[in-house]
């Protein structure tokens, strides 16, 4: 099991404000059957690694779709395999110990 | 105002967890008059740029001082400077037009 | 066209050196047929971005077959549908410039 | 010693070609006394922790005071303690056992 924070900046848009594509991004991800999270700097999914950069270049695509002629994206993967890991684990593991 | 999310990554641990590490960062920031919160993926903290990076340095600092040898700290800063944006603030516009 | 940024980062290994690895991850890349290149903080590899994401899972899962237990993956993708750029490209369109 | 990869990317700019800023970091950057890289994902520069995070903050601003409104700034330090390593030195490294 793996953990992907999903940052998607596009390029050249006429405003400072990027919101309406990432209202895109949650809608998508809303019909995919994953377990994911927004936060104020990427969104969060939990799935098998394989899984996660498929829908990374899902969403990766989708402003290119809507005009935007340049899309910078960052992935950061955390896959463990001595044990497994769910959103939310790390944050509870954190707080349990504080 | 700008928002930063902070990873430190310590290599060269014993074992995968770092979760030890991520609690005395959590413990330091709770000492510092700073609105944060803890992902999955990083800890998001809300402030002046200038404030923002002085913090990242003081907690990139930290696994030295307990025998780390090399260190990865990743800070992405997102600042705006057309609207005042706070922690949770584009969450909320996201959610509100889905 | 698109460029990818990938750094691979193994955790919980014995020192905090992790060459072995990164010598791994270019010698697989060359036995593909790629454009690449390895600066000190990342390799960074042209190329569609359906085949850079495989590539990234490739060398991802690379670690994990030599025993490392966790590995956080960082991948940077700057796709633009409006001219094709190539790697070197927008480093020799700044230095023209200065 | 460190090892600084800066990332400046402006949003809302008119269109998807940002290398005017970039070309301004460079020469910010040639003002400075510190060794440093242009790659095609980022600007390379070697330096102590606090010298470089006080070189990214002075370059993030720089957009602002041309008319951009909102600057995400991606910043990697890799900081070791057990040997030094300069620009360059990891690459020489990889190379040397391909």
């Amino acid at each position: 099991m793996a953990i992907m924070q999903l940052n998607i900046i596009p390029l050249g848009t006429k405003t400072a404000s990027v919101g309406e594509y990432v209202v895109d991004f949650q809608r998508a991800l809303l019909e995919e059957d994953v377990n994911f999270t927004l936060t104020d700097m990427g969104t969060i999914i939990e799935g098998e690694t394989s899984q996660l950069l498929a829908l990374a270049a899902k969403i990766h695509a989708m402003p290119f779709a809507q005009g935007v002629q340049r899309v910078v994206t960052q992935i950061s993967i955390d896959e463990r395999r001595d044990k497994s890991v769910g959103l939310g684990d790390k944050i509870h593991s954190v707080q349990e110990r504080l």
